[in-house]
């Protein structure tokens, strides 16, 4: 059995590979693939795909057939983060470290790198022979349905409308539910649903994968007041600084790590409810639930 | 037999109302959701659809069979509108006689209208009950291709990259064979595809839209000279103005003429070579060469 960490990085690496794959051969542009590519290049932990693959993996073995399908997940992560980074939005310079999209490039190319990317994932899971074309079909109606505007699109949306507002926790919630949730529904779902789980079991899996959402972002408000900045690779405390609406904000501190613990235990007991024995997926949640960046 | 003014009325309507149905049941952001609704409302030729739904009639009757492919594809073009005419790309206030999107939103509403469509889009060709997972999973690899990062988003990167340069005649048409021709290529093939075209039809079909789109875009250059400000709805004389490349530029105002005149017959050659008898193609390759807005 290898270690959560050796799996983490190995399936990193796979990806990284498919995305190169995917996207370099495009050559009508030159500087829009070198846009498209530069943030995909840009680091990250490969979280959607990983969840997904390791979802796919609690039911089959070869992950071959996943693989159009995590590597569309990423770019779609990825388009989203180009243009939530745009002057327009959220302003950012910095991610990861490394100077932004437009910061390299220049806005005009950055809006376009995104709608590529955005585009190409959905070709990229059209062309894909190792799949049927019910299984792309199912797939990029869900995807879309995650991404578009009744998922992220919309909850970036809200997002905005929220700035320098005091938020309810109900609201925070549907904000994260549609900005971040969907996504990682559609990882988990997407996986299972090609590994050929029931219906039973994607629905406890939908269940699940609800609540490991809320907690990945429950953490990241927590990692923005007690984390390192030097491990987590960005400065610490700007949350507090730019009065953004948190768990810890409206709960305190102590208050979003009960908040956190009080999910992870209903994400256990949904995945226990799926029956599929050991799974990655059990320590992918311990993952979720105490890292550190 | 009705007039091609008829018809060309009684589709807009019918695509207008498609819109409309598709698009208002989105609740989750209001704000977005009247982002898209704006720009979708702001009029337009409907050309790409309506040659669709010509290009299956030439085939099958029923044209509720691509209403949701004729949807998806105005859907499209819309969001590249916006996108184009945000500050950071083509930067214009005004489009038809009305404030452009991020004008009457703002930039970021505007960013996420176009995502939101463009995402739209392909969910809904995925979710249309009339149509079978081959075609679907055909159409959508089809119009991902057409309108992604070796489509339509590389010709508007290009286009940019060419602003202020003298290109040549070549350089010019790639650029709209990129930008604007693959939809065109994509509402003619797709049509033909749902109207059960055989590979012969479909490739004379290629070519035939090929041409007609550059047609198209030799028109719109031509009208920024000798056209009428009030039937076009818009300034002309802007493209000298900005010192755009354009065909005129490039070859004269005769030289354009007789350059569009060339591509009008081999579109008519190609379209007798698909052997379909009277088509509305054939009444709306005219109108397009004789359009006065």
């Amino acid at each position: 059995m290898v270690s959560l960490d050796t799996y983490i990085k190995t399936y990193q690496e796979k990806i990284n590979q498919a995305l190169e794959k995917a996207v370099n051969p495009l050559k009508e542009a030159n500087r829009l693939t070198d846009g498209m590519l530069y943030s995909l290049r840009a680091g990250g932990k490969r979280l959607r795909p990983i969840l997904l693959m390791a979802s796919f993996e609690s039911f089959q073995e070869d992950t071959n057939k996943v693989m159009s399908t995590a590597t569309a997940l990423e770019m779609i992560h990825t388009y989203s983060l180009i243009h939530d980074d745009l002057p327009a939005m959220d302003d950012d310079d910095l991610r990861r470290g490394k100077p932004t999209n437009h910061i390299v490039f220049d806005e005009a190319t950055a809006i376009l790198a995104g709608d590529g990317l955005l585009t190409y994932s959905f070709e990229w899971i059209a062309q894909d022979p190792l799949l049927s074309a019910t299984e792309k079909t199912t797939l990029i109606s869900w995807l879309a349905k995650a991404s578009g505007p009744t998922g992220m699109v919309a909850g970036q949306m809200l997002d905005l409308l929220a700035e320098d507002k005091r938020v309810t926790i109900d609201e925070l919630e549907k904000i994260h539910r549609l900005k971040t949730g969907q996504l990682i529904n559609f990882a988990i779902k997407a996986g299972a649903f090609l590994g050929g789980a029931t219906q039973e079991q994607l629905d406890e899996l939908h269940i699940f994968s609800t609540y490991i959402g809320l907690v990945f972002q429950i953490q990241d408000d927590i990692l923005d007041i007690v984390g390192d900045e030097e491990t987590l690779g960005k400065p610490v405390g700007s949350d507090e600084e730019n009065e953004k609406s948190t768990y810890p904000a409206l709960l305190g501190l102590d208050g979003a790590i009960k908040h956190r613990d009080n999910y992870v235990a209903k994400a256990y007991e949904a995945l226990e409810n799926v029956q599929i024995g050991e799974s990655k997926l059990f320590d992918l949640t311990k993952f979720l639930t105490e890292r550190k960046y």
